[in-house]
């Protein structure tokens, strides 16, 4: 049985990984890349041709002798998945078709100021217009990841926290959602869901990496071995929240210190409003909705030369980079992804201070060299990554899939007042 | 194929696991829990009679209708594990039968001060008295658990970090122990051991939870849905290393203010020192290789009602609990278990600091209450866990183990000075 809160992946869902990944594959090299025998695949690829989600396109030339291997590969058009990523200041929205190709999206105002309710309402607008202009139909959705920052209940579909206030906590996101949309709908961890995004991308060189995720906030995630780690309910590598040494500035989970509180996005929006003549020259406004476009702002000085404006956001890098010193000893990694779109342009200065700190600090500096790469989708991973959850946990839409998800929360709404 | 970098367990070691976790078992049962079809279990359960690993003995007069089930058990003195921790303060060493019971142990002084050429000497005569005391013969001997602190390269059998001292950076500790025994040596991590040892132990009600473990350093690990968790090689959950908000001591790493040089055993030792009259009062004396004797005087002054010896400790367990909140906030954990020879007497107090930090700090707080479980074997879990690898990755001694472990490293010795 599959479960969202684990996302253990069932024998077609892993032939439709491995063909979405290689693109083609014969049924031999299937069994080969998975593991299971011949026979199991022959009746899982039986199934999924029957249910018009994988097509024989012609046959491998390449084997010197015997017959020539028939190719397998996905049928992009047999079904689509939404990614949604909600945040404070931006929401962005991709259509991804079955073989996981994007065919459309949009970048939109964030969260930030309207509830939830209308949120909701505003989102289930935005992807009927989008899947209206990619001409795709709603019953051809398989459903919507929607992908917001932690901690959440993914099995309930709702935030166990009052950020951004306190109409969010406990809200019945994935059930209001699905009630507009007509499909279902999967709450993913902003974070883990841009690490799927990136493994995806095969845009990491390693298949263990950890990710660092700056949106208004800080997440995290860590992928060992191909697999994310879930911990015990998917609320994990919380790096905003590593307590900085001589950190003091209160933090919104209770704490004082938190690598999110003195060095994100936020914090140094307000260390730029601190200084009145920087917060005029670079047109920071402070208002809380708009924190990633004034961070944005911040990057784009210093791009262009400003100095004030490049020492608080190395300031911010090398905190960053501490709280990625933690990450990488507590779960062995040696390579760290900078993913969100905070690093849309402040990318490149993150990823030397960062790795400035792991060369000089990461207990496993001297067994292999760490590295920082940027994202290759800084503002569209984590959306990428929860439509191919999608994808991933719900395989053919049809009695096969067991997923157990259903158009409406499990448990009833608890008020969100 | 078992790789000892991984710890992957193969059909007939899966089928000992429940064996040895249970007692005794139907074919069905084992069907039943192992997710394995009758016939691959009929098959691997022939192998394993056939080898005198397990037997049948009696059956289940339980059901009500069809034939009774034939129960299996292991056969307990089919073969042997030894497991060995070695701490700078501290050794200890553990005999255990095929079925997991400890049937012979031993406490001795710890490698410090001596060399590891002298230290995997006098090792090798130890496990040769403590088999020759419990009468069995070294052919019986699977095979030796060798329980260290990390960083280590579990492949090569080697530490990778110069403590104790330089000596043993690099020295081919598994290679030199295999050759005087006779037997393969597998490496294993203190914490990692420890973690293995109390779910063995089943003193823990939730497959998955985090350790701290400190002997004369810090140590952690974490276990998922019963998995140990192993990162990129396994020399994961350093929280020891953990950067405490306001340290400044020196750590052996090269950084400041980590948790093991702030508040570990030496810390507390040290802070002790600096106060003459405590250190005359309580007989602290501080030699490099009797930090965990001395802790364990604080601790028993502490324990007999010393103020001042409570004080330094309550400081020392406040801090671990800081760094247990960065431990919780990235693996997603709810439960902490304390093991390792320093908790001995001092278990209590650190209990009740740790769990106070957590229940104050942890971001999960409001979710589930924190827990915070002392170790039923608080100085041998990590040498039970030792021999517990040995017997869950070498299952049979047998061609069918293909473990890949062989009684001299794959690499040639690099030089210890």
């Amino acid at each position: 049985m599959l479960s969202p809160g684990q996302g253990h992946v069932s024998t077609a869902g892993r032939m439709l990984d491995l063909l979405r990944t290689q693109g083609t594959l014969s049924r031999v090299e299937l069994a080969e890349r998975s593991g299971l025998t011949a026979g199991t695949i022959t009746h899982a690829v039986r199934r999924l041709i029957e249910d018009g989600l994988v097509r024989e396109v012609g046959r491998d030339q390449q084997q010197g002798r015997g017959q020539p291997r028939r190719l397998l590969e996905l049928d992009a058009e047999a079904w689509y998945a939404v990614g949604i990523q909600v945040d404070r200041t931006t929401t962005t929205i991709v259509v991804l078709d079955f073989a996981g190709n994007r065919i459309a999206g949009a970048s939109l105002r964030g969260s930030g100021g309207t509830g939830p309710e209308r949120t909701i309402a505003a989102l289930a607008d935005h992807v009927a217009d989008l899947l209206r202009s990619a001409a795709v139909g709603r019953d051809r959705v398989l459903g919507v990841g929607l992908v917001t920052h932690g901690p959440q209940d993914r099995e309930r579909g709702v935030l166990l926290t009052a950020q951004p206030d306190p109409a969010w906590l406990e809200f019945p996101l994935t059930g209001r959602l699905s009630e507009r949309l007509g499909t279902p709908v999967l709450l993913e961890n902003d974070a883990t869901a841009a690490a799927f995004g990136e493994q995806w991308a095969g845009a990491v060189p390693t298949a263990t990496f950890g990710l660092v995720y700056m949106a208004s906030g800080i997440g995290g995630g860590v992928i060992v071995d191909g697999e994310i780690y879930r911990g015990r309910a998917s609320n994990t590598v919380e790096i905003g929240h590593v307590v900085l040494n001589g950190g003091s500035t209160e933090c919104v989970c209770g704490n004082r210190g938190c690598a999110q509180a003195e060095a994100g996005p936020r914090a140094v929006v307000e260390q730029v409003l601190a200084e009145a003549d920087l917060a005029e020259r670079i047109g920071v406004r402070g208002a809380p909705e708009g924190t990633l476009t004034d961070f944005e702002r911040i990057a784009r000085a210093w791009r262009s030369g400003d100095r004030e404006a490049g020492r608080l956001l190395e300031r911010s890098a090398t905190s960053i980079g501490r709280a990625a010193v933690t990450l990488v000893n507590l779960f062995d990694l040696d390579t760290v992804v900078l993913a969100g779109p905070a690093f849309l342009t402040a990318g490149t200065l993150y990823r030397r201070h960062v790795a400035a700190e792991l060369e000089q600090s990461a207990l496993s500096r001297a067994l292999s060299r760490p590295e920082v790469l940027i994202s290759t989708n800084v503002d569209t991973a984590a959306a990428i990554g929860g439509a191919l959850h999608v994808l991933r946990t719900m395989p053919s839409g049809t009695q096969e899939t067991g997923t157990g998800i259903s158009p409406v929360p499990k448990e009833p709404h608890k008020g969100a007042s």
